[in-house]
């Protein structure tokens, strides 16, 4: 049996081109004592795996050159040396972009696709999910009529977020590319208004749309969209720095020139680490699965076949080519 | 009696030149019912003054053109319409840059000439000096142990900074123009070490001087120097944001493009306005009165002689030529 990999094979200079990975094949290998062999069925595409492609940020660490790609994954036990798992469990990790992998049960977490498609394990109920919540409500903490805005809200943490806030009692305001998603946004999800940020003045929006001002900023973005927010920030604000799309490409990062608002608004701009609230992750998806069951919470997974679509589908990160969570789907077979 | 004004004649472009200032002399008012007369003694120079000679900033109002310039004042009571003051008594005020002025009690705070000279009432026991300490302990919350960094160190805020923080048991680390500034914060303000901006490399410095990182950065400037803080934070770090000195005088700001540094500390920038503790100051007042008691709180003002020096005086703050507060002594005769 053949285990296809990507692995990175040069560090961007900007957007990763087809140059940057390699694709191996090598044989799938044998889980050692307490052990299980994974059969991976989706690979997740996050934006934070572009700054895990550069050498050593102060942060994260890099992922070296001609190691596979790490990313985070579903899948399913199709071997067990070790009493924690079964043949047959679903399980999430960080198993990296390749079809199988050998881990210890602690590197695991078991997940019941009974309750949800696997691939979903990987969005609402996985990473994304957790850092909208975690995000907005422990940095952001929300009130009831407070207006909060979400850039990426298409995406899959930016269109958690503003349910989230929604079923918070709050205003929800998305700023996302194209009428399309932004539509998708205001109909399909619920949130009060979204201003496109490819067609529209962000500014200009703002103060349409923000009547009051903005309470919470939850951003995904950077650069000139978190200037035009902070430019809009209400009293006692709180921006929440979840991530910067527009700069992982960039060789130097635009910091906010409107940052001294933060002054005038007394107002407050703090980052977060969705690893941190691991040990509450539990507790997050009962209430994330009650919305979801109230119809307070819709989610989307954006699935593309095939593991060596890998490059171009991580380029849609980027491009914005896409709508809710986005996933590969590897397995063959 | 002649009243001799400095009025805002012109909006700068950049540092303000001589030709964005008017003197004229007017006649000495006369307070009305319920009105006392101010023979102003000390003028402030304060930073925060070049934001109001620009037009509508968002969140101060600017000095119309034509207006005397308006500054921070202390002075003595000389004509009294109002059982709340009387003659003789010193108050401090927002009376303008002038000789005399007219106002109703509750514009001025009396304050006591026999514990400290009038003008230090324009520093650590004034505006610079409540900016220090709430700045510092309600937004930064510094714990015992704890490194804290402040810049423009040998001004007004900025040492007080840091000889607050060794109060509270932290390492207090200053960032100063030049090697004499410097050694007056390290030799005459106890400091634990201070980085000479002008001639060292503040990141290397950062690294030196902060073996553990940075766990308060309390910014008075702004621009390279917050960067250089940034990419040295601690875990949970706070950012006081409390001036941009550096950004002052240029038509656009240039934000901090290591901002993204917050996300991986799991940091906090946040900003202030010292005004919305003005409820709190006489509290204040009292502790840092018992540190000057104790020998823990040094202070100095740097006083200019004559109104007519105002507008060089002023391009002190931005030159950096002048240590702790810089004031301006107005009075004649």
């Amino acid at each position: 049996m053949i285990n296809k990999q990507v692995r990175l094979a040069a560090r961007p200079d900007g957007l990763p081109k087809d140059s940057d990975w390699e694709f191996t094949e090598t044989p799938v290998p044998e889980p050692g004592e307490d052990e299980v062999l994974v059969k991976i069925t989706h690979v997740s595409l996050d934006p934070a795996m572009r700054g895990w492609m550069n050498p050593g940020m102060t942060y994260i660490e890099g992922v070296e050159l001609g190691d596979v790609m790490r990313a985070g994954t579903v899948g399913i036990v199709e071997k067990s040396n070790s009493p924690a798992l079964s043949v047959g469990d679903a399980v999430t990790g960080v198993q990296g972009a390749q079809q199988y992998a050998v881990a210890k049960p602690r590197e695991l977490q078991k997940v019941d696709p009974s309750l949800a498609p696997l691939e979903r394990y990987l969005g609402i109920l996985g990473m994304p999910g957790m850092t909208a919540y975690f995000g907005l409500l422990h940095i952001g903490r929300p009130e009831p009529g407070q207006t909060v805005v979400v850039s990426g809200a298409a995406g899959a943490v930016g269109s958690a977020v503003g349910q989230m806030a929604k079923a918070k009692g709050c205003r929800a305001v998305g700023i996302a590319g194209g009428p399309e998603k932004c539509a998708y946004v205001v109909d399909a999800l619920g949130f009060d208004a979204c201003i496109d940020y490819k067609n529209e003045n962000v500014r200009a929006g703002l103060k349409a749309h923000c009547p009051d001002r903005v309470d919470i900023y939850f951003d995904n973005v950077g650069g000139e969209i978190l200037d035009a927010v902070l430019a809009r920030l209400a009293m006692h604000a709180r921006v929440v720095i979840s991530g910067a799309i527009s700069q992982y490409n960039k060789s130097k990062f635009s910091g906010p020139n409107n940052y001294i608002a933060l002054l005038s608004a007394r107002a407050r701009m703090e980052g977060f680490v969705v690893f941190d609230y691991a040990k509450q992750y539990g507790a997050a998806a009962v209430e994330i699965v009650k919305w979801m069951n109230e119809g307070k919470l819709k989610t989307e997974e954006h699935v593309i076949e095939g593991i060596e679509n890998f490059p171009s589908a991580m380029l849609r990160l980027f491009s914005g080519d896409k709508r809710g969570k986005l996933v590969l789907a590897v397995a063959e077979g």
